[in-house]
Parts: C-alpha cells; structure tokens; sequence
C-alpha cells in the first residue's frame, strides 16, 4: 500500500472505479429495526446498547461498500453524543474499516491555535503508542477548521507528513448561511473562502507534500451545492483533493459534485451520507427489497456511482 | 444556583473578586515528579497511567483555585490524545469541578453545519440522559467554531438555552497568523471578525436569553493579544461576556486584558493556563516554595488576580 495519503487515495479511485465515498452519521432511532430489536436492550437511551447497535450497524454497512467505494467518513459528532463509550466505537469502527482495506477519514473538524493544535493533531492523525491503546488506529485523514489561519493548520499538516495521512481544510461549507462568513469579499474582490483556500494550498503546495501522482496530501472541503466556486478552484489548485459534502440528502447535483473531478476522475471525493446509509427508509429502495436494508444500501450506492459516472461523461 | 448561565458567571466573579480563571491543559511530562513518581506505572506511554495521573493532578490543582476563581476551562484536546480513557477522565474532571462549585468551559472548538452542529451540542452540552452515563455532567458552557456561519452556530445556542448552559463562539484568535484570515478586510473596512462578531451579536442579543444581570448565554472569544480590538468590542457589544486567552504565556499583558471587562469587573473571563498550572517550574516561584507545587500554583493564581486586580484599578 502506497505510503502518502495522496497515492494511496488514486489508487483506491482507480480501483474502485468511482470518487464516491459513503458518509457515517449514524443516528439510533434511524437504524433499521432487526438491529434495534435483535439485541438485548432496554431502549434508545441504554448508551451500552445504543453504541453496539451503532456498532453492529456501522460495521454491516462498511462491509457492503468496501469492494464498491474507496473511502468512508465517520463523523465523530454522532458518537461524541455516548461521551467515552461512543469514541471506544469511533476507534473500533475505524480498525473495522482498516481491515476492510477502506481509506478512513475522521470528520472532526478539529482546530486550535499552537500547543492545542498539537494535542488534537496527535490525538485524531497519530497512531497511538500507548500501552493499552496501542492496538487502535487513527484515521487516514482527517478534516481541520482552519479560521485560525496558516499556523493553526500547519501542527496537522506536521502529523499527516509523519505518519502518511492527510487533512482536509474546510474552504467553503454548504450550509445556507455560510456565505455570510465565507463570501465576506475585500476590496479587491477576493472572498473570504478564496484567501483561505491559498493559506491552504500554500501549505498544501510545498514539494515535500507532493505525492507520486501529484497531488498533496493536503486538500479542501468544499461544497458541493456551490457550482460557481468550484471549476475556478479545480483550475487554480491542481495538487489539490477535495472533500465534496452535500451530494444526496444535502442536495447536490452529480454535474455539480463532478466538477471537482480531473478528466481521469482523480482529484475529489464525493461523500454520500444519509442518502445511502438509510436508503431503507426510501420508497424507492423499500419498495423493491423491503426490509432487506443491506440490499437498499447496496443498491444505493450502486445508484449514486452511477449517477456519478454518467455526469462525467457529460462533462468530459 | 441561578438557572442562567451569564447569571452565574457575574455571580462568581463577584463571589470571588476577579475575572481570572484558570485553564487546565495537562501534559504528562510537566506533571510534578511527585504526581509521577508516587504511583505504579511503566512510563510516559502506558494510558491509563497517564490519564490517573493527569486526574490526579488536575483534580489537586482544582481544589487549590476553587476558592479563588470563578471558573476553570478545561482544553478537552489534552484528553484527546488518549482516546475514550482520556474522554472518560475529562467527563470525570466535569463532575470534580463541579463538586468545588466553579463554573465549566469545555474548551472543545466544536463547530459544524446543520444535522452535525446539532449532534455536537447534544454531546457537549446536554447532561447525558443515558443508561450507564447518567452520572456524568456536561459543562456549563463550551467554545465554539462559529466559521460556517450563523446556522453553524445556533445549534449550540438552542441547547445552551435548554440546558440553562452557555457557549462562547471564537471571533479573533490570538495567534501570528490568525490576522490573515479574522483581519481580511472588506471594501467598507469591516474586518472578518468584526463581520463574525455582529453574526454572533444577532444571535446573542435575542431578548429571551438575556439573563437579569443584562448578560447573554452566548459569548465571544478574542484573545487578549489584540487590545486595538477590545475596547471597540466591550463598548460594541455591552451585552456579551468575553473569554480572554491569552493572558500568561502567550503574553497578553493585564491592562490589555482588562479592557474587556466592564468597570463592575464583570463581562470578561481572563484565561490563564500554563503560567499557573505549571507555576511550579518557574524559578520565582520553585525558589520561595521548593517542591511544593501545590503552593506554588497557589501563589501564582494570587499573583495573577493581584496583577488583574491593578490593571483594573488604573483602567477605571
């Protein structure tokens, strides 16, 4: 396995035929009911029994998307919610997606100043050494806030480089009231994202950073459901991966998640979230393979690669 | 107790005589030797050890700063690192704190869009109702990534107001290149921090969280090494409580810091972290108290209050 986060992302793209990526934001009272029901359990506010469930559930879906995606990303906000007992299944799902041959980013959207920002870069990138915990693994990548600017980025951008992960800054986000903050435009026209980005790329850029297929190991989270930004980023920082949230339940287009991509389909992940992971609950998936909800799920993301592809096409 | 979190602020700070409070960002290895060397453990890398000793010396440093400050902030990134055993040891941090009567910042930089900010502010600010975690108390407040804008941030607004809880949202950061990114500038002049502060003010200044004292549940953090910007802050927004870091070693000075604060002494909480946990190694203090650290950090915390306590003196 290639040893730069970068290679080894090109690798997986290639491989797996397709830039999508399946999002894991599990949510108890969303999981199909033969998880919830088959286990001993009082109910959803049994933390013990929530985690195995989340567990359980998580780990069936990883196994129905590895031979068909080349990455998944664990958001750690919905395990944070079971404090202690919830971040022992963030760490077992991440060796779980590791033995699955899965590329793994953390969606934690950490981000500090300094020493702080030390501490978080070796908590979320660094393989732990200490005794006791030594058998867990940190994610291949992770996402970092960086409002802080170039040296609150830089200490993650330090730990990445030593253990062959990645980060990905968050630029531009796609929620409705990010263009209050991010669209904020100088004089010069430039917008608030846009400065961002080049603190990025200024760090993503340096030679070091530089994998064999040329690109870094640091990249950019931009969303998807903000196509007018995105051709200009593509053409502007070419060593660069992108994070591409918002595609399905978020409302992105495939022709607008695609532009990210370069011509050989290398360069962007596009993450599906909910739209896959609870595809059970759809008329459309339920209909067809009733409360066969791994079958939905397969289904879905079979769906979406598709849609992927055939933007592509379009577009090249 | 009052219910409002601003309210309990203004009542602590008058409790206690001073806007100080004390930020723990424990470090195993600048641990006091006695701390180390009194129990069984291999070294530095076994887990559990660490984390023992870590609560062992947090819990010590909070009893002796309970009677002098009205809150601590504990920087959940130096629990991280130690994955759920360190999550664990943080929750239980929470409980000690809030047995000697201070009031909690969790110094947790969350911050994300929609379904996910939502998911954070049920972890970090709702007390867990969960079997087998019910025990554990959220902090009373939390800082807050607000980059993504308004509908980032009023998640966490929404579930401090049901928990009767608070968060501070980072405005301008403290450190060298945070200016490249708050101080971007648009064509009116408005710097991004001062674009991010009325987003926070908006949401801030709605009638139903304003506690009786005149205070907001939402505040903002701007470190103290900015003091052009404080005074334009303070008289701006008279309705916000500011967290201050910065003061101690990263060199914000007391007559900057002050300025946050109103001339009743209330309306800022001023940060002091290592320069009082780890008192200990310095030599004005090593010299007049030898090995006892816990006096040493006594001292310090006086000496801290007696500086701010000047600084106010000469301001008013």
């Amino acid at each position: 396995m290639a040893s730069h986060f970068a290679d080894r992302l090109c690798d997986a793209v290639k491989t797996k035929k397709t830039s999508l990526i399946v999002g894991l934001d599990p949510v108890y009272t969303r999981l199909p009911s033969a998880i919830r029901s088959h286990r001993q359990m009082n109910d959803e506010f049994d933390a013990a029994a929530a985690v195995d469930a989340i567990f359980d559930f998580c780990t069936q879906a990883m196994r129905i998307v590895a031979p068909m995606v080349p990455a998944v990303k664990i958001n750690i906000a919905f395990f944070e919610k079971y404090l202690w007992e919830g971040l022992e299944t963030y760490y077992s799902l991440i060796s779980e997606a590791d033995e699955l041959g899965l590329e793994i980013i953390g969606d934690v959207k950490r981000g500090d100043i300094g020493h702080t920002a030390a501490a978080y870069a070796a908590a979320h990138l660094e393989n732990p050494e200490l005794a006791g915990l030594e058998d867990n693994l940190a994610p291949d990548a992770i996402t970092v806030n960086g409002y802080t600017g170039a040296d609150g980025i830089e200490p993650f951008a330090d730990m990445a480089d030593k253990q062959g992960k990645g980060i990905f800054v968050l630029v531009r986000t796609s929620n409705p009231s990010a263009a209050e903050i991010q669209d904020f435009t100088d004089a010069d026209g430039q917008a608030m994202y846009e400065k961002l980005a080049d603190v990025v790329a200024q760090i993503a850029n340096k030679d070091e950073r530089i994998g064999n297929y040329g690109y870094s190991n640091v990249g950019m989270v931009v969303g998807g459901t903000a196509p007018r930004v995105t051709t200009a980023l593509r053409q502007k920082y070419d060593k660069v991966w992108f994070l591409v949230p918002g595609y399905g339940s978020q409302g992105a287009e495939a022709a607008d998640c695609v532009r990210f991509c370069k011509p050989d389909g290398t360069g962007a992940l596009i993450n599906a979230s909910r739209s896959i992971i609870y595809a059970y609950e759809k008329p459309k998936y339920k209909g067809q393979f009733g409360d066969d909800w791994k079958r939905c799920i397969e289904q879905a993301v079979i769906d979406a690669k598709v849609d992927l592809a055939n933007a592509m096409q379009t577009l090249i």
